[in-house]
């Protein structure tokens, strides 16, 4: 998806939510447990739930690999079944990744390539710290995306992320200047947790119209004004990940109506916010 | 495995070598190709050749999710069949995973969990960026290990990893002293690329003991010899590394035996290397 179609999507919507499809199933309803790929039912269930209200979804790789092959095969289901929506939704790989350039290739195959993966996510989560050439192979593919981590929403953000030079520079703002010379505007994208929303002034000086992910809101307790307050640029510029307080809003039957009213209640949040730009 | 287990098959075979298992399909020789199961071959074949020169094999996980729900199969196998040799060699799962505390609970379970996981490898390999805790999940499991990225073996290393504060420290020895206070010598090593031996000396002042996996040796460039002269302990501490050296060592039908003389020359010189111990 090119930085255009996904701005016409948030404005179309009216809204810039992501929908993390953190499917743990030991939280999955009881009653899906029976049928054949309980993880794909509850995906598909909430994607049709929420589509409309939804542009962008984030299946996060560990609660896939820690089924195994069969949470390996729940992935590939949910891909194949987000795809047929490729215009109605940007895909991403909460996936982290990051090696030597030989290795990052792999992934980047495996999580991008159009013409192998058997997943064909829109873009993918890399963490930075091995640098530019673990980086730029997942940049080689067209109209998909690299979303670099530079601050994260978690406790642990603290110990190295803000670790900082004789400049005052910390190690995010180096990353975000760095390793925004190895993309541009329409192939990269940054991990800035919501948590930390008032430190997204001082962001978008570095990087003023890159999109955002922001995690954090909801669950981990940030709050969506504040992010709007300090990110929003004049293409919006922010997708909005909520997890877990959409996916797990109930653990009964009425699970996917209850995401739905969850996904809703942001939504409409982001329409207004959406208004003032 | 523990510590003292380690030190014991190390002392007992002689080597201190890892074999990569970075087992990419395009590489595989062509008269494998035809059966059922190519990877798996391969890597049966490589480990057959292979066990009695080695403490070590590390899966890289890029070369198996690259082929989908069939690598994934290929993993799962490759590590059965390793699981049967547990008392006489190491595994490590080189996924360089790390993600927030929730999340690399399930990363640890997929990878670590003697009771749920189907692959069961000793260790595995997670990058620091995100703190504590993104790391301690992984130091939850008896007997098991995280392999922490300090000094890789890329040019990218030099991107982040020697960004430095006002007092002279660079960001890889502020992961080593940092983290090394999460675990302890018995669940926590250390990447430490042979491209950047010299700068070992100032690694082995905040870390003195604990073992370091040790990639960069062969395909990469690194010497032997300078790693252990600036790395190796009264333990040996160091696990060496080589992937496409040995296991694409020749692309003919005799690859397992080219690998045997590969794996076979580095271990003759490590076996010089600890009787200097």
């Amino acid at each position: 998806m090119t930085r255009s179609d996904l701005i016409q999507l948030i404005q179309r919507k009216k809204s810039f939510l992501c929908v993390g499809l953190d499917s743990e199933l030991s939280k999955i309803p009881a009653h899906l447990l029976e049928t054949e790929d309980p993880i794909f039912e509850f995906n598909k269930q909430i994607i049709d739930a929420t589509l409309d209200l939804t542009v962008a979804y984030k299946p996060n790789l560990a609660f896939y690999e820690s089924q195994g092959l069969k949470g390996w095969q729940s992935l590939e289901k949910t891909m194949k079944y987000l795809n047929q929506f490729k215009d109605e939704v940007f895909t991403i790989a909460d996936a982290k990744r990051g090696d030597i350039g030989n290795t990052s290739r792999l992934y980047a195959q495996a999580f991008l390539d159009p013409a192998s993966s058997t997943l064909n996510f829109d873009s993918i989560t890399v963490a930075p710290y091995m640098g530019e050439d673990s980086v730029s192979p997942f940049l080689s593919y067209e109209n998909k995306w690299v979303i670099l981590l530079a601050l994260t929403s978690n406790k642990g953000a603290f110990d190295f992320q803000l670790f900082e030079n004789a400049e005052g520079k910390k190690l995010y703002q180096e990353v975000l200047a760095k390793s925004s010379t190895w993309g541009n505007e329409g192939n990269m994208m940054y991990v800035v947790g919501a948590t930390k929303a008032e430190m997204l002034a001082d962001i978008r000086k570095i990087i003023p119209n890159h999109f955002l992910l922001v995690p954090g809101v909801g669950a981990q307790g940030g709050s969506l004004a504040e992010v709007a307050k300090y990110g929003l640029t004049k293409d919006c510029g922010l997708l909005i990940n909520a997890s877990r307080s959409i996916i797990f809003a109930s653990k009964d039957t009425d699970f996917a109506e209850k995401a739905r009213a969850e996904a809703l209640s942001m939504q409409l949040e982001m329409k207004e916010i959406l208004n003032t730009i």
